[in-house]
Parts: C-alpha cells; sequence; structure tokens
C-alpha cells in the first residue's frame, strides 16, 4: 500500500469517526430534540462507507499551508456532509430513483420519501452550522468565506444547478459541450469548493487560490470522466450499484459521446493538467497530485 | 388602516421586490449558470405573494436597535427564502401532498417533482450565501452568529425536525404536549430564530436576546394556533388553499384537541404572553408589539 493509500484510508476512518460524533441528537439540536427517525435517517445517509475524497481535498489543501488536520475537520465535514444530502435526494424516485447505494438500501428505500428529503435538508443545514461554529476556525472572516464558498458550490449555479441541467439533458439530448458544463456543476463545483475551502482555511494569497482552483476544476473532471468509465467497465459488484445505468437510460456521459479510448485520453490530460497547475508548491502539495493520479487509478 | 398594517404592506413589497432583484440567474450563479428552469422554479416559489411575516420579525426586531431597514434586508430574506424552501418541500407528494397554495400550482406542479426538490435545496444553500455575504453585516462575527441561528432554525431541532414529527404524528396519534413540541419546532423555530436574528444584527445584550427569545417563542406558537383556528373556520377562498383538510387528514392540532373555544382562549393568553416579554423595551418595540396582535386577528 503507497503512502497516500494509506493516508486516504486512514483519513477516510477519521471522516467515518468524526461524522457518527457529530451526527447525534445532542449536536443536532436546536429549539427542541430531533425525532429519532430523522436523526437515523441522516446517520443512514452519511455513515455508509463513502470514500471520503472531497474532505480529503479539503484537508490535503489545507495541509499545503501548514494547517493541521484536526483543524481543518469542521469544514471538510461540511462538505462531505453536502455531498451526502445530495446523494439522498439524486436517489430519491422522482430523480434518480436508485433502491441501493454503495450495497445498502437508499434512505427513502430504509424510511420513507419523506424522511429522506427532510433528512437531506436538515444536513444541508447543518453543514452551514458547522462552518458557523468557531471551532471551524477562530477568525469569522474565515467562516464567512467558507459559507459563501460553500453556498455557492451547492447552489443553483453549482451542484444542484447541475442535477437539475443533468435531468433536463436526459430528456432533451445534449452536446459533449453541454455535457461537460453540466458535469463542471454537478460534480466538480463541490469538488472544486473543497479544494477552495481548503485555500481559504489555510489563508491562499490570491495567486495560490487561482492555481488551486484550476487544480479542484481539473480534478473534478477527472474525477466524474473516472466515475463515468467505471461505470462504463466495471461490475456491479465493485461500484456497490447497478452500473451501465447511465448507458440504459441514456443519461448523457462524455465517455457515451466521444467513446471509452478518447475519454481514457482525455482523462490522462485532465489529471496532467491538474499536477501542473500545482508547480508552485513544492513537496506540501504531494497529498493532492497523489489524489489527482488515485482518480485515474480507482477501481470502484 | 392602521399604521402598523401600511408597515406591513409596504415592508411586504419590500421584500417581494427584494427577493425578485435577488433571484436572478446572475446573482445565483456559482462555478457555471443556474438552469433557466431551476431559477423559475425559485422564482414561483418565492414570489407567490406571502405576507413575509419572518422578514417583518426580522426587521421590526433590529428597528429597536435603531438598525435602519436596509442593513436588515440579507437576513429578512434568507429567513424567508428559508420559509419558501421549506413550503416547497412540505408541498411535494411525499408529504403534504398539495397541488395549490395561496391559489397558485405549487412548484412541483408547475414544474416537475425533480425541481421542486432541486428548488429547494437550491434556495436553502443560497439563504446561507445572503448570510456569508458582508453587505449582511460588517462584523463577520455577527455574520456567523445568523448563520449558526439559521442553521439550527432550519435543523433537525428545529423546522425540518418538526416537520418529520409532524408526519410521524399523522401516523401514531399524538398528545396535546407533543402537538405543542412538534409545532414549536415546525412553525416556532423559524419564527423564533427570525426574532433572534435581528436581535443578533441589532447586538443585543444577552438580557434584551432573552427576552426577545420569549417573545419568538410565544409569537410562532400564536402564528399556529391562529393559523389552525383559520383552517376550522375560515374559507377556502380566504386561504387560498385547501381548508379543513388537517381534520379530514386528521392531523394534530391543538384545536383539534381542545376544541375551538379553548384555543382562542389560549391564543389570547399566548399573545399576552409575547407582548409582555417586551417590558424592557419602550415604543421603539411597537412593530413587534403590533405584529403579535395582528396573528390573532388576521383572516388569511
Amino acid at each position: 500500500m503507497t503512502q497516500h493509500a494509506q493516508q486516504r484510508d486512514r483519513f477516510a476512518r477519521t471522516i467515518q469517526t468524526a461524522l457518527s460524533d457529530f451526527l447525534t441528537a445532542e449536536n443536532l439540536s436546536g429549539p427542541g430534540s430531533p425525532p429519532d427517525t430523522l436523526v437515523s435517517a441522516m446517520r443512514h445517509g452519511c455513515l455508509n462507507g463513502g470514500k471520503r475524497l472531497r474532505p480529503l481535498l479539503v484537508m490535503q489543501t489545507a495541509e499545503i499551508f501548514g494547517l493541521e488536520e484536526a483543524r481543518t475537520l469542521n469544514a471538510a465535514l461540511s462538505v462531505e456532509i453536502v455531498h451526502c444530502y445530495s446523494l439522498i435526494h439524486d436517489d430519491l424516485p422522482a430523480m434518480d430513483d436508485d433502491a441501493l447505494r454503495r450495497g445498502l438500501p437508499t434512505v427513502h428505500t430504509k424510511f420513507d420519501e419523506a424522511t429522506a428529503i427532510l433528512a437531506g435538508d436538515a444536513l444541508l443545514a447543518h453543514a452551514f452550522g458547522l462552518l458557523g461554529n468557531p471551532d471551524c476556525h477562530p477568525k469569522a472572516e474565515i467562516r464567512t468565506a467558507l459559507v459563501l464558498e460553500l453556498s455557492f458550490g451547492a447552489g443553483a449555479g453549482g451542484m444542484a444547478g447541475g442535477q437539475s441541467r443533468d435531468l433536463e439533458g436526459e430528456t432533451t439530448g445534449f452536446s459533449v459541450r453541454e455535457i461537460s458544463e453540466m458535469q463542471a456543476m454537478k460534480t466538480g463545483a463541490l469538488i472544486r469548493a473543497a479544494v477552495r475551502m481548503g485555500a481559504i482555511l489555510g489563508g491562499a494569497g490570491p495567486d495560490q487560490l487561482k492555481a488551486l482552483t484550476t487544480y479542484g476544476e481539473a480534478a473534478g473532471l477527472a474525477f466524474q470522466l473516472a466515475d463515468d468509465i467505471l461505470d462504463l467497465t466495471a461490475s456491479t459488484k465493485q461500484m456497490g450499484k447497478a452500473t451501465r445505468k447511465d448507458a440504459t437510460r441514456s443519461k448523457p456521459t462524455l465517455v457515451s459521446r466521444i467513446g471509452l479510448e478518447a475519454a481514457e485520453r482525455h482523462l490522462g490530460d485532465t489529471i496532467h493538467h491538474a499536477v501542473s497547475a500545482l508547480a508552485m508548491f513544492g513537496p506540501e502539495a504531494d497529498g493532492l497530485r497523489a489524489t489527482a493520479r488515485y482518480f485515474a487509478e480507482r477501481e470502484s
């Protein structure tokens, strides 16, 4: 196991534990106590063994600026929680209608649709609470910058807008350019936000933020390309969900348009682009470099 | 028309205009451009002529501390946007299944379910963006306090948790106490948050915040009681939606449990309690006093 794979696995466990510790009735209490069912649904949607790559990107980017891992945890959790809420909502019958995710029943299958909608809503609200909390960063200016980043990454010009475009594309058909734009929002926006939030936490200067944004955008594209390639090539067992579904539903992906070989070449170029964007940084950015390369190598 | 009714009407128009100005493709842009359909759905869900009472509470509370109306606008909008997102999601077939709201088709009826889910999600994300923005308040500490307040008001121990409890209550039956607790979360939490956000904007001290929290909690209860009483007594025309639905669905309300007369007496007591909580404030709190009284008098 490479050093990077070890870091990835260890950090995924850290995030799993931190999510489990955070998502309790006590921490989620407001004017009232959260109902047990809702808390269970929120936990089910978040604690199902994801790869935790978005929080990894927050942490590895902040690492460039010498931040200790513990000081990146609230921001890292907030991004992962937004990712998990989006999966819960995407799986709903009115959206992608998935009964299974990572080999387990989706939230609306295990609970019901209303609970899945509300669990997602509550997760999104609490993600911002994690950023507002002084534990996130001692400087309030940093915390509000993180709030803005997550808001626009998750919003109508980011992840939610991308999912909306994706659903439109199923019926209207998309050009290669439209697919790229949709994916840059649907998957790319939150990955970009994760990297930028790490940079904001670390106090990156304008040039550094620009370079890291380029990295984040390329990493997001690489991640989606790899996902689409895997969807075409991997078995159901490896993915833990029904594969080739994109193709059978004629969901627009770059791979289905430009072909497997061109997509793999494009993936290689994109990872090269991501890594090149980090040229101004030394070995402190090796984590991000390894993560970009991992996107092309992963098998699930 | 009383002075308060004039202020209410004028401010409702201010909020309507501000929402319309804010909810544009340009303002909602992030890494990408929001799709037209999504922006239209977000606008439809927010610009359908609500009474804008929650932003009124933000503004009137901040008014106590001498804040000009314009300086309360981002916070006021964020609360109203969270309220509007919750209506969009509550109306979904998996939740209350309403085709009509304020005499107009609900978002999932006019668009589709997926778009309604995503419009709600995006609105919630952008509500926090309004608070993170320096336009909201020059001090970042104030902005992060507002983020926390809205997060917990909207989250699992607040509004989303209350809606979750309400859905449980439809099947399991609730005691009078359980109904009160559910409503304190479902409707009360956001009204409480609106008042507290006004207090935070105004720089309220601990005693002032405590008194205003008491006011906010009582106002929330009064609002819900009045709503339940209206649901039983008003005609469909006045409410702009199907009434007596709570009763036909055996949705638990205090009115159905304790009877109309006791509920009206309870409403009177609650408004008295809300107004009494403002005893430490002078005429600068007359706006809040009038709004509490209005809750008992409104006819729609």
